[in-house]
Order: C-alpha cells, then sequence, then structure tokens
C-alpha cells in the first residue's frame, strides 16, 4: 500500500512548512494518542496571503471547494511537522469545516469535501475518512473563505 | 433501571434507519471507548426531506426544539447503529448544538433542549447529560434548522 | 513554580463560583483523564447579567478581549469547582471562542487572545496554550459576546 508521502508525491503535492499561529495558540496539542489541530485558514501557497471573502459570493462553489484542498494542505503540513511523518497519523476521527458563506449559501457539504476527499486520497478510506461537521459561518479570522480544524488519532 | 430501548418505547419512539453521508465522510468514527458523531441534520421521518428554515424568523421556538428533538433520533439511530445497541453507550460527553437562527435570535439554549431533552430521557441524568455548547450559526447545510454533532463514551 | 492559584492571586484575580446551567446540560463532564466543558458565556462578576452585543459594533476590540478573559475567569472557576484545585489540570488540550460579531468583523484571533492569554498565564505556556479554533458567530446564547468551550486533560 502506498505511505501518505508517496500518494502526496502522485498527486503533485509538495507540503509546504507548517503554518505558524498567528495569536496566543499552538497549531497542535498531543495527548496520548490524540492530537487537538488548530483551526486552520486557507493560505495561498505563493505567500500571498489568506483566500478571503464569503462562498457564494466572492467565491464560487469551486472555489471554495479549492481553499478546504488548500487548508488541508497546510493541516497535512502541521501534522507531518508535529509527528515527524504522516506515517503516524493512525487516523483522522473529527473534522470540523467552517465555511465562511454569503446569506442563503447552503451547499456547505460539497465546499467540506475539498478537505475530507484530500485527506481519503492521502490517508486512504478507513484511516482518512473522519466524522465530520460543516457550517456556515458569518464571519472568519481574517475574512478567511474557510477554516477547518481536526482531532488525529496517533500511533503510538 | 429500564434500558435507553425501553426509554424509547415508553416514549412512543421508534428510530429509523440511520443516515447515510451526503458527501464524504462517515456518520460516526470510534477511536478506543471513544466514539465521534458527524453533525446530523432534521430529516423529517416521512422521507420528506430536511426541516429547513431559520429559527426565529421560519421556524417558532417550538418547531426550533422539535428539530433538534428529531435531529438527536437520528442522532440515537446512528449510535444504535455503530454499536448494535444503545447500551453500549457509557455516556454523553459533549454535544455541540448549532441552531440556523434568523437576525436576533438568541433563545438558542431552550432550542438546543430539544435535543439534551431526550439525551437525558432515553440514558439518564448521569450518562445522558452532557457538556454542551449552543450557538446560532448563519447557514447550515441544506438550510436545515439544527445540525448536532456529540462525542460519546462507549463500554468497552 | 508558582502554582495557578498563585498565579491568579498575583494577577488579582479571585475566581467566583462556577456558574450553573442555564438549561439541560452540565458546565463540565468528566471521562478518563479529559474534561469537556461546556460553552461558557460572559456573565458580569457583579452579578448584572451576560455582557451582550457584537464586537465590532456594541463593543470594541478591547471590550472583546475583555469579554473572552472574563469568560475565561469562569471556565477556570468550572475547572476549580470539577477537580477540588487548578492543581489538577494537567494541559488545555483544545479551546473554541466563538464570538459575535457585527458584519465584517475579522479581527476574531485577538478577541480570543483574551482566554488563552489568561490561560498562559494561570497555567504556564505548555500546559497553557493549547490547540485553538476562533470564529465568528451570527448569534450566541442571550446575546452574549462571546462563548467559549474547552477540552482540558486532568492529572489522575
Amino acid at each position: 500500500m502506498p505511505s501518505p508521502d508517496d500518494r502526496l508525491r502522485a498527486l503533485g503535492i509538495e507540503l509546504p512548512d507548517p503554518l505558524s499561529p498567528v495569536a496566543t495558540y499552538r497549531m497542535a496539542k498531543r495527548h496520548g494518542d490524540m492530537l487537538y489541530l488548530s483551526g486552520h485558514v486557507c493560505f495561498a501557497l505563493d505567500g500571498s496571503g489568506v483566500i478571503a471573502g464569503k462562498v457564494g459570493d466572492d467565491l464560487s462553489d469551486e472555489e471554495g471547494y479549492q481553499a478546504a484542498r488548500l487548508t488541508t494542505i497546510h493541516l497535512l503540513a502541521t501534522l507531518r511537522g508535529e509527528l515527524g511523518s504522516l506515517d503516524a497519523v493512525a487516523a483522522v476521527l473529527k473534522v470540523f469545516a467552517m465555511v465562511n458563506v454569503a446569506p442563503g449559501f447552503t451547499g456547505i457539504p460539497k465546499i467540506a469535501d475539498g478537505c475530507t476527499d484530500l485527506l481519503v486520497d492521502v490517508f486512504g478510506d478507513d484511516a482518512g475518512k473522519p466524522a465530520r461537521a460543516a457550517v456556515g459561518m458569518a464571519e472568519l479570522p481574517l475574512g478567511a473563505a474557510v477554516e477547518i480544524d481536526l482531532v488525529a488519532a496517533v500511533r503510538p
């Protein structure tokens, strides 16, 4: 079975450096075999800042999906940074996908799939497909289009 | 002491088939003795679709309460589907009740009681009364009036 | 190293009695060495009720920060009430800071620092600085300006 790193390579994804906190928190905190990741937002990989705006108005559905996928690339970078290798991820347990929405935008599950489709691609269906909640937020930090946190189980 | 199934019968509640995911996630994911449930929404039991709208505008307080109770019936169906029996639920640890609100609607705790009142009725006060957060969301998937997720402890 | 109680004294903070639930839930629920705290809101310490309003409109940034700090004082009171002593807190794992925002207000991380700055002051950087998500909510219970929940690890 290909490793998560093999799968990333096959997808043509090179993980960036892990994001740094913008305030008083850490990007991840471990307790036993559980790892809590902070809410990550969709920073562009070219360093031009956060993808901002409201899905259903400033961003199309496809752009929203891509923002969720981009956010997940940062989550993966944090996982690898914390654990040394994505091989140490036993399972993604729960994802909370928060989408910055224009009034009346309810197509939230398809936007959140930008996250969980990639998790399944990288970790496989068993380990990578999590429980999930997906919701439409009034506002997000920095005006980000998407914020996502997760809880993962870690190999001992 | 009556079992959760006895209590459901006494309440006249017959659990429906567990909901299926509408996108890339699973309805529940287990890790050790913890079970994470995805955000569930208030699908009508007659198959007519989701109870949609904003509490405080499209839905009255009582209709919002009933939507939270209905959502919880689906959460119970998922718990039974995953565990084989509600007897396997050791405790409901944390509930996150997300209410789709009209601007200015702040009576959120009473709406969320539609969930936790039923959990207490089914599992008793000790096991069934959880820690809880209840909030007012800008939008929810499919326009649902209520979305709820939870974390439960499972008997070994 | 000063104890959390020493640190509170040095900060001039006297913890109030723990808040009581306003509906069907408990303020905290323990499972093994994990303690889930309910969403707490910013009740004034003088008993005059909740600090209500939207940050970015009714409340300034500084007032929002103070509302998050006040909410955290209640979280600390619940932790001490549940555990007997703040010494029993091994670590704060995850904080979810929900800010009641005016449209367009995106300075959410600095408001949420009203919580995590105090946690670091009380428990130190290692134990007190958690993973965090911070978001802007459409509405909160009672119109509160801030609601925060957390998960803590408890000493055996």
